[in-house]
C-alpha cells in the first residue's frame, strides 16, 4: 500500500469525501508531508500555521508554509502566539504553553472556516515516545495509551491524526521522492526538553538493546486504547452514581467508592483527578477506610482532600 | 514501622499462625534477612535451597544456608539440579530453565514437608526492575502487572512475597543492624543476563533521569493486578463459551470472538496463547475478519492457525 492509499484508509471511517479539513502545517518535515499527501486526496485543505515568536527563525517558518498553501492553491490562515507570555501567566513549561494555546488556534480557525476536522502530522515515532515518556512518568493505562488517532476537539470539531501508524522514516522517504523541502526547527534538537532526551537518547538506545521497542510500543498503545473505550462508559456510568458536584465542591460517596472493585475505584478517582500519581490514589483509599481520625490530606499539586463520614470532600478547582 | 512488623503484616491475611512455612533461602541478601525475619514470628519455618551448580562456589551457597539453618534451628531442605543440561533439553535460556527447577523442587519440598505456603525474598527492586524489563519486551498489562505477592502453585501449595514493598536498600540496612552475612552470588553480576543490565544500567540510569521511577513502577504493577483481578473471571467466563479444546486441538468461535469489544477478545487470545505478541495477535484478528481465501498463517514461536468457516483452529501445544 502506498503512503497515500493509508492516509486515505485512516481518514474514510472519520471524513466524508470532500469535506473541508484544517491542516495543522508547521513546515516540519511530516507536516509538509502530510499536507502533500491531501492535495492528491478528495478533500478540500485549509492550512494553519501557529507562530509562537520563541525563535527568531519563527516568521521565516511562518512564510515557507505560507508559500507552499499559495504554490498548492491552499488556503492560508496563520495565527502568531506569545507562548513566553501564556506560560508565565498560567505558570506552565514552554511545550505545554506551546500545545495549548497552538490548539486553541486551530479550534479557532477551525470553527472561522467551517471545518470539522483538523488533521495533525503526528507519527508513529512521536507515538512511541509518547508511550514511553509516559511510563517513565508513572501513567497508568490512560497514559500507556499514548496519541489518540481521532479526538473530539469540541462537539463539532474533531482531531484526526492520519500518520499516527506511519513510521517517521517512511516520511522521510516521501518527501525524498517527491523532492519536498521542509523547515527544520532547532529547538526539535534542543536536549531541554524531555521530549526530544527521549527521542534523541533514550529511544535510540533502548530501541538497539531491545530491538523492536518503537514498533511494541505502538502496539501497547494499540491495546490500552482499546481498554480504555471498553471501560470509559462504565467508568463514567459510576461516576455518576458516585460524584456529586457544586459550585464550590465536588463529593465522593464513600460507601460507593469502597464497595466498587479497586481497580473500578481508582480509575474513578483518575478520571475525577487528571494525572493523580498511583500514590495519592493510594493516600485517598487510605483516608477512605480509615476508623480514626479524619485529618484532611493534601495532594500533590496542592489539592486538599476531607473527609466528612463517609464523604470525601474536594474542592472544585479553578483551572 | 519496622521491617519485622512489615513482614507481619504481609503474611497474617494469609498464613495462619503457627502454619509451617517453606522459606527459598539462596545465601543471597534478600533470602537471609527473610529467614531472620521469620525466625522471631510466630511460623514453623522450613530452609529450602535449590543448587543448580552452574558455578564452582554453588556448593559452599549450599553449605552456607545449611549452617544458617542449624544456627536458627530450621529444618533444612537441599535439592541440586542439572540446570544447564535441563536447558538444552527444552531449549531454554539459563534464567529461565533455573527458574523452572527451582519452582519444581520448591512445590516438592513444601508437598513433602507438608507445607501450605512457600515464601521467597523477592523485593520491590525485583518488582520495578520485572515491570521495566516486561515493558521493554512489549508487555500488555498482565505483564506489566509484575511480580504477583501471592500466586497459587497447586491446589494445596501458595506462594508469597513478603518482601515485595520492601526495597533492596531497606534490607541491606537491616542485615547490617543485625550484623548478618550472606553470599554474593556472581552471576547476579554478569552482564549477560538482561535482568543484570537492567537492574545495574539502565534502571539507576532512568532513575536519575526520572527520578522516583522505581516507587512509580512498583505502583504500575499494583494498578494492573488489580484490574487483572477484575478481568480474571470475566476472560474465564467468555473463554470457556468461545473455546473448545479436543486431544488434538482448540477451536475458537468467531461469531463470539468478534462479537466481543475488541479489548475482551484480544484478552481471551492473550489468555488461550500466553506470551503472544500484539503484532500476532492483530494477524489472528486480521485472519478472522477476512473475506476471501484463509490461508493459515503461523505465528511466532512456530503455532500454526487455521481458519475453516467460523473457526479458528490451533494445534493443542506439546510443552
Amino acid at each position: 500500500m502506498t503512503l497515500t492509499e493509508r492516509v486515505q484508509d485512516a481518514l474514510a471511517p472519520w471524513v466524508p469525501r470532500n469535506s473541508r479539513v484544517l491542516l495543522a502545517v508547521s513546515g516540519g518535515a511530516d507536516s509538509v508531508a502530510l499536507a502533500h499527501l491531501i492535495k492528491t486526496l478528495p478533500y478540500d485543505p485549509v492550512i494553519a500555521h501557529v507562530d509562537h515568536q520563541l525563535r527568531s527563525g519563527s516568521a521565516r517558518d511562518a512564510q515557507f508554509v505560507g508559500r507552499l498553501a499559495s504554490q498548492w492553491g491552499m488556503p492560508f490562515r496563520l495565527k502568531k502566539t506569545n507562548v513566553a507570555r501564556f506560560a508565565r501567566r498560567h505558570g506552565l513549561g514552554l511545550e505545554d504553553a506551546g500545545r495549548q494555546l497552538r490548539y486553541a488556534a486551530l479550534t479557532d480557525f477551525a470553527n472561522k472556516s467551517r471545518c470539522s476536522f483538523i488533521l495533525t502530522a503526528h507519527n508513529a515515532n512521536d507515538q512511541a515516545e509518547t508511550v514511553l515518556m509516559n511510563f517513565l512518568r508513572g501513567a497508568g493505562p490512560a497514559g500507556l495509551s499514548g496519541i489518540p488517532p481521532v479526538r473530539n476537539i469540541t462537539g463539532k470539531v474533531r482531531l484526526i491524526r492520519p500518520l499516527l501508524s506511519v513510521t517517521r522514516q517512511e516520511i522521510r522517504r516521501y518527501l525524498q521522492t517527491h523532492r519536498l523541502s521542509y523547515r527544520e526547527d532547532p529547538s526539535n534538537r534542543s536536549l531541554r526538553f524531555t521530549r526530544n532526551r527521549i527521542r534523541h537518547q533514550l529511544l535510540p538506545l533502548l530501541d538497539k538493546q531491545f530491538p523492536g521497542l518503537k514498533e511494541r510500543l505502538v502496539g501497547v498503545a494499540e491495546v490500552f486504547r482499546e481498554e480504555q473505550s471498553l471501560w470509559t462508559p462504565q467508568v463514567n456510568k459510576e461516576l455518576r452514581k458516585t460524584v456529586r458536584k457544586n459550585n464550590k465542591n465536588i463529593t465522593v460517596d464513600l460507601t460507593r467508592l469502597l464497595g466498587y472493585h479497586r481497580a473500578l475505584g481508582r480509575r474513578i478517582l483518575r478520571h475525577l483527578l487528571t494525572g493523580i500519581s498511583f500514590q495519592d490514589t493510594e493516600r485517598i483509599f487510605h483516608l477512605a477506610l480509615s476508623t480514626n481520625g479524619h485529618l484532611p490530606i493534601q495532594l500533590a499539586g496542592g489539592l486538599q482532600v476531607q473527609r466528612k463520614g463517609n464523604k470525601l470532600i474536594f474542592p472544585k478547582r479553578t483551572a
